[in-house]
């Protein structure tokens, strides 16, 4: 049995969005894989606030109870698996939102894109996080999963499906994933029994 | 009489931000310039929810109140100067959130920052922020106010006062946001009228 745990990350949180749909074509795919636990979790439900911790994360000595909830369930993951939106060529604001509230449960993890958006597939938004992540101590993995034009893979219900090049890159994106996430095992508190 | 509105907006929404009394320090610089009828706009009392719309911005079709209200204070602008924080070495959720909400009211109009931090200033969140500008089509002028180890610049009472070369950086920039949004004017819409 897998010991290690997926998270799929859905960054949008609008109305309207297709990122929940794109998730939830990814989640069997990592689930067929096999080597991670795999947990849904979207940003729309987790509903934090904009940032409002009167302390630096990096202190972990956190007021609100949202962010305590929020705390628990980053620290026991140990691979994060983004599925993101790409708006005005960054990041959405949700999703670094979610980033800043914490530091060290992020650390000594491994992440992967599933990125969406029109000609660049989300490959603009997951380039600018890069930085961002670095000072999280998380690892991007190369392997990623861009989906170039995605309302073109939407059927008439919103129902997003990929195709093989895309499954292909997904299962590419696990394996990485996987073994990243092996690798850094020592590097890793265990928060969650902390 | 100026007849070119600069709009100062505190991105920084979090409780114990230093954000608002670096805005407090800026805005009597800005209004003895005298090129420009300033405005305070802190994104804390703005209180935007995390984007909710369910229509791209560059349609201007939007849905709630709270857009409607942000699209009316932003297009009556022809500059900004931008109190922003660094998180992560990146500009923080609130800011982008707010820039997302909103397409043409922001373009062809110069911005400048007023970015604090600690060693770097602010300077690697206003740099990431650029390419996200650029979408918008605004022009961000080169000079800035960037404000390393903003802390060691607060009194007591938590009131912020800069430094001469601040307040000079201050005035470079406020020349420069003059210049380029009297430039840019014939390329502006009358949004506030239309």
């Amino acid at each position: 049995m897998a010991d290690l745990r997926l998270q799929i990350i859905v960054a949008s949180t609008r109305p309207g969005r297709i990122g929940r749909s794109v998730a939830d074509w990814f989640q069997p795919i990592a689930e067929a894989h096999g080597a991670f636990e795999v947990e849904l979790v979207d940003l729309a439900e987790v509903a934090l606030p904009m940032f409002d911790e009167p302390k630096h994360p990096r202190l972990r000595d956190y007021e609100h109870q949202h962010t305590k909830d929020w705390s628990d369930t980053v620290a026991r993951a140990d691979a994060f698996a983004l599925v993101m939106p790409e708006y005005n060529h960054g990041f959405n604001a949700a999703l670094k939102n979610a980033l800043d509230y914490l530091a060290i449960e992020w650390a000594h993890k491994p992440v992967g894109a599933v990125s969406y958006g029109g000609v660049a597939g989300g490959t603009r938004a997951w380039q600018l996080l890069k930085p961002v992540l670095a000072v999280l101590q998380m690892t991007p993995v190369v392997e990623a999963v861009h989906i170039p034009f995605v309302h073109d893979h939407e059927d008439d219900e919103g129902r997003f499906a990929g195709d093989d090049v895309m499954a292909e890159a997904a299962t590419a994106m696990l394996d990485s994933l996987h073994r990243t996430a092996e690798a850094l095992r020592p590097l890793r508190s265990d928060l969650a029994t902390g």
